[in-house]
């Protein structure tokens, strides 16, 4: 079998590979035997590296929602701006120590320049603060020595002291917080490890690091240069020539380039690094920073706890998306609507035996199967320990060549169904047809989902126990919604009212006074472009005592759609369960 | 520094520790000390596992489309597909053949079970192929033994033997084709090594491999289940203990449960293996395949030919995109829209510094620019090698909380900016901000959005060379669209027809007419919910006469819309054309 392959004209002669670059040469390297044992200490960069890379960056309400979602999740450190580099950062900032809203055992981080105005004002910013870690910065490549800073060795080892001396000094203007310091050479990927070494050396000689004060040495792959293994090397001969080792916290912060991030976190910390730094699903400067959504996760798999609670990855991913107005793509590590999907028939036999060897293990043993070592092929881990679930798609049509079911939907209908739907509806369509068999056409698909999720056309016809008659909403513009609505609920009409911070909430306050849990998962909409009209579409993904589904609604208003959306799936999830009663009695 | 990280709750005890599971003991490896120096032998399975791991599959036509871009970047070895379990692959397997479109050079492969009449139709697929490989498989892993198989190791040796057997007597049945072998310890990352490699010494025995007929042993991770140094000490051991090692070719198949599948092929390749296979932009099951896009482009960065073709980056991604009917995510390596994107300020300064340094240095040396090494700050590799651009975001009213551009735009104006127009336009605000000075307000975003964008809503005042001032288009049914327009060109209007598979390819083939250079490279649309007409917005990325840029057409008609907005990226490149020619006269 020869190899056939040709030189593909690409200008090869423009790169040249890292190790003529630069040298890391560590032939005793001891982490290839190493194993992760314990959780790093993690960081939580998005309000400032995760921030800065974004189109429209973060409102002061979405930076909010952003902390409050890393506290919630466990972070302890998060760097929350560049006070001194925006105004907005600032004041955010500001807003934290002044409303109190940072729990005692966290600690924010402020990056900061080596320039003295810089400085003063990271230290304004601060001011009141428990406590915080001043993180500063100066480029230390041989590129960035060279064509941006155009100084030697010493001249970038004088920014970086004088940056140094000036924090002490300003760290006397705010005596009630109990300061901490992160020194990073930026560029690091870039620097020869020798004078990386050095100028943290000298760094570490100001900042006097001490057991109760130990000094953060951040190490970023600011740019992704080389496979991980050589980060790793390069950790592991800096832990081996820094000095005050006991009391350095040796930091990593990978960026994604080669995409190689979460390996040189992993092969990093195993090289002896205690902390990482990164971005909830790897948002970040171009490529990103290390996800240390998936990070945290691969520990989980290994039996490691994370320290990090990700029990509910949907309403993590919900919020981040929220926040960066950035999607996590649907095959994301743990996270993405399509990692817990089999589509493949032997995959869903195996998955299937799988669950069933357990259920059966659990059984023998007289525990449950939470109980037992989680044991199912092709799914690395319980997806309900992330709050998710396993999903067999079984294709309809598929095959033939006129395009799926979501495919025909978006074709013939305009109805764009969100990914998670397009599953979901994929076994509706299948558990129809195994009992009628044959080919399916585009309209009897649309006759399985208008049948499936919207009010049967024929006005006598009932489709399930609620429906909307009619609403009114009122706002006094403070944010709080009213709304008044005219509800069927079985054969009885009643005027119904609720409040919230819009229609949606307003009306799932109304469902939960008819006795359901509701929680909202997602939510999607769009117009309708066929036909010329202005129907609007609504997709909500709820959870109706304690069951995961969605509901969709069409109406020519789009909040109106978006409630006939929840009628939909609170009808669903009544339906099913009188299903499931109907099977038991049977 | 106190650590205050907190137990989790998340349920550990249900996970063990890979090493506890399988053993890789490897303390002498010697791929850490290692270096890339050639590309491997790439095998794309884009057709196979990653059009299986989609919600909706290739029709036929892109499944076509999908083996040409392969085929057109220089992939030799393609697994088209699993013929015996699919009416669609046989079909799309015999098309391939009785139409002549395998290029000499290329190597069909086709994937099996090791059952009999399974066998029998994989050869029946390859009938009349020039060479092919058949890929036999079956899962290997303690789990699957246990649970789907209920079997012991013999029994699964027997599988995998008789399989082997059988492809040897069905190969007699295709003596015109020249037929090659791979076998797929399935699920190889949750087997025990000494299994794995006992069970592939005895498969090879069958298959006899020959230095003109050596034998792929392709070790897949099926399941991404340990840090990526594990998968490459296994790889070492494996080709430690292989038999006719000289004739077998180590291949590596890595799935990105973890997040770590580039580094796990990374590592593998310099732990000794030859061969990699994987999807364009990582597509595949669950979190997909290994991403050979951003394997192939890291290998450039090094100065290393991929001997693939990556200069049209965006050509692929799109194809890709329309083929899969899933994106590829805007932080996805070398190729997502945000990649060669620079927001904060210090970047963009480094960057511009670095540019400077090189067109100085090229002046010095009487060269240009392409001739040197590429050194560029915060720029691993030269966009333009891609076949994209540099792009410096400043932006515009972005921290004030108001949101940014694209969000007023779409809050105000229902306009919903593709993210790659949306880089482009905060340029054209910076612009124009940069001269006037002060905060942008949503009105003057529209305004220089119209300005910028859309014809003059003031009746007399022409906004560009081109106006169209009616469409008619006519099919025959047999795909070829013809289209008569009424466009304006400077003061005359005249009648213009042309012909395409659509209407936007026919009038593409108008403007050539008139000695534009013009290509598509992307196209979007959307309905305008605003003010419940149904109006709609189409948005084009066009490259003219050598410049890439976007166009913006509303009109109530889709079809309408999109001819606008090419008219309308015409206009700005001559625009923009026209102004460089004064600037230069000035």
């Amino acid at each position: 079998m020869r190899n056939t392959q040709q030189p593909s004209g690409m200008p090869i002669h423009k790169y040249r590979p890292y190790h003529e670059q630069l040298k890391v040469d560590l032939p005793d390297r001891s982490w290839p035997s190493r194993r992760i044992t314990k959780a790093p200490r993690w960081c939580a960069v998005d309000l400032r590296d995760g921030n800065q890379a974004l189109i429209d960056p973060m409102s002061p309400e979405r930076k909010r929602v952003m902390f409050d979602l890393l506290v919630s999740m466990g972070y302890k450190e998060i760097e929350v701006g560049f006070p001194s580099a925006s105004q907005t950062d600032f004041d955010f900032v500001r807003h934290l120590i002044e409303d109190d809203v940072i729990p005692d055992d966290v600690t924010i981080q402020v990056l900061t320049q080596a320039r003295e105005h810089l400085i003063a004002r990271t230290y304004e910013s601060i001011k009141g603060a428990k406590q915080a870690i001043v993180h500063l910065y100066n480029s230390t490549s041989v590129l960035q020595r060279d064509v941006v800073f155009r100084t030697d060795k010493q001249g970038i080892i004088d920014i970086a002291l004088e940056g140094a001396r000036l924090c002490r000094e300003y760290e006397k203007t705010v005596p009630e917080t109990n300061v901490f310091y992160e020194y990073s050479p930026e560029s690091y990927t870039g620097t020869e490890l020798e004078f990386a070494v050095d100028i943290c050396n000298q760094v570490l000689e100001i900042f006097e690091p001490t057991p109760d004060r130990k000094v953060i040495i951040n190490l970023p792959a600011t740019v992704e240069m080389a496979t991980p293994n050589v980060y790793a090397d390069s950790i592991e001969w800096m832990g081996r020539h820094l000095n005050h080792r006991e009391n350095v916290i040796i930091s990593l912060h990978p960026h994604n380039d080669r995409g190689t991030a979460i390996a040189a976190a992993e092969l990093g910390y195993m090289a002896g690094a205690d902390r990482i730094e990164g971005c909830l699903f790897g948002n970040g400067e171009r490529t990103g920073n290390v996800d240390i959504v998936a990070l945290g996760i691969n520990l989980l798999t290994q039996g490691i706890d994370p320290e990090i609670d990700f029990s509910d990855v949907d309403h993590v991913k919900r919020t981040a998306e929220y926040c960066n107005q950035l999607p996590v793509h649907e095959r994301s590590p743990w996270a993405g609507d399509l990692v817990f999907t089999a589509f493949s028939g032997s995959h869903q036999d195996a998955i299937k035996k799988g669950f069933e060897a357990m259920a059966a293990r659990a059984d023998a043993d007289g525990v449950t199967v939470d109980d037992l070592e989680w044991a199912v092929p092709y799914l690395p881990i319980d997806p309900k320990d992330l709050g998710r679930s396993y999903e067999a798609v079984i294709r309809v049509n598929s095959q033939s060549g006129k395009g799926g079911v979501a495919y025909l939907l978006k074709a013939d209908h305009a109805i764009d169904l969100p990914r998670r739907l397009q599953i979901e509806f994929s076994g509706v369509v299948q558990a129809k047809t195994d009992s009628e068999g044959g080919e399916v056409s585009s309209d009897q698909i649309w006759s399985i989902f208008t049948d499936e999720y919207l009010p049967s056309p024929v006005a006598e016809e009932r489709w399930g126990r609620f429906e909307l008659l009619g609403t009114r909403t009122a706002s006094d513009m403070t944010g709080d919604v009213e709304l008044h609505a005219r509800l069927r609920d079985g054969d009885d009409v009643e005027d119904v009212s609720g409040h919230g911070n819009g229609p949606i909430a307003a009306f799932l306050e109304v469902v939960r006074a008819r006795g359901f849990e509701i929680a909202l998962y997602d939510y999607v909409e769009h117009t309708l472009a066929a036909g010329g009209d202005a129907q609007a579409a609504a997709y909500v993904e709820l959870q109706v005592d304690g069951e995961r589904l969605w509901g969709v609604g069409i109406d020519g208003d789009i909040s109106t759609a978006s409630l006939k959306a929840i009628v939909s799936g609170v009808n669903r999830a009544i339906r099913t369960r009188e299903r499931s009663a109907e099977l038991a009695a049977v």
